[in-house]
């Protein structure tokens, strides 16, 4: 099943043909197992190529599954620096939801943004490992949640409020979700991102 | 267009033919103007039928929102109680996710209502109907909101938070979300949903 590629790296005329062969093979494993179970080698099997190829096409697991969906914007991108001085001395969900909205209200981005949200609810299993590719990508980042054991509860919390954030403004434009201006939900929600990322959940201060 | 019932009330041959006569018409005016336009009489001239019939048959258009979209729970009744003792003293956030998950995690309701979820991302003015709908019967059971100019606002908040938490247990799946019990979910997000209730949005105290 695995084909060994008998030419040297670098490009040739097949090379766009080999990239969607993988980018379908990819999309396919990660819809039908999931993105933890969808490994760089079955892809490249399903494939019909070497995994090195994979890698040498698309990076890392990560990368490829940001290609495989068509994000408009790599999440490690969206969530750089969140959590550290560079988010301006603002909490870290504050800064989240300002990418997040800045995003959604820039007309380049909100339609395959749209395209994707709704793929996501009858793709449940991409879904799934987008999702866990946006937990996993935020976690990264957050200096608070290193070592923590809730860590991923506490990033599944954070990604499901943003996702119903998103789902109220943009797509059932609920008036006044849709008509608030960026800085005041990002004022509003951002400390409640916060309480989740580093609060006590068990014994909230609200 | 509209034609007066030559006929007494009650039940006839075509009851069940103007029924779905009116629910059809009722589901193209949610969807095609929102819940606020789609008037019980614009419906029942889209149907054909006196206004009256309508009322007959449905009650409210609250009443008939729920039966267009098939909702197998009666918002109302969701939220019957909450924010009064009759929430067993806990939060009114508490009392709504636990009921919100109770709904979800049952296999008799669940599936209609994800075939529901998967409709609202694709027929956006229907679900925004939806969400009016939840958003104004939340209000009307919390004490707390009445008289606030940013009620709708809270009540948004709330409801996108809902969402969010539903899509991200029932529908992507998150391992940390799904595999949490209902009481661990109820604990973390009810008194989020308390502070955008009744906390101060401007200068939470998190």
């Amino acid at each position: 099943m695995t084909g060994q590629s008998p030419r040297p790296k670098g490009r040739r005329p097949g090379d766009s043909g080999t990239k969607e062969q993988i980018l379908d093979a990819a999309r396919d494993l990660f819809a039908d197992v999931g993105f933890e179970r969808a490994t760089i080698r079955a892809i490249a099997t399903k494939a019909s190529v070497d995994p090195a190829l994979v890698h040498h096409y698309f990076g890392t697991k990560d990368e490829l599954l940001v290609a495989a969906l068509q994000l408009p914007v790599d999440p490690a991108v969206l969530f750089a620096g969140i959590g550290t001085e560079e988010g301006n001395g603002r909490g870290a969900g504050e800064t989240v939801v300002r990418r997040v909205l800045a995003l959604w209200d820039d007309t380049d981005t909100r339609a395959p943004l749209l395209a994707l949200l709704r793929t996501a609810v009858s793709h449940e299993r991409a879904a799934a490992a987008l999702g866990e590719l946006f937990a996993n990508t935020l976690l990264a980042q957050m200096a608070t949640l290193a070592d923590r054991d809730d860590a991923s509860l506490r990033a599944a919390l954070v990604g499901s409020h943003i996702g119903g954030l998103v789902l109220g403004r943009y797509v059932l434009r609920l008036p006044p979700l849709a008509g608030a201006a960026p800085d005041d939900i990002a004022g509003m929600v951002g400390p409640v991102l916060d309480h989740y990322l580093s609060g006590d959940l068990a014994r909230p201060a609200l």
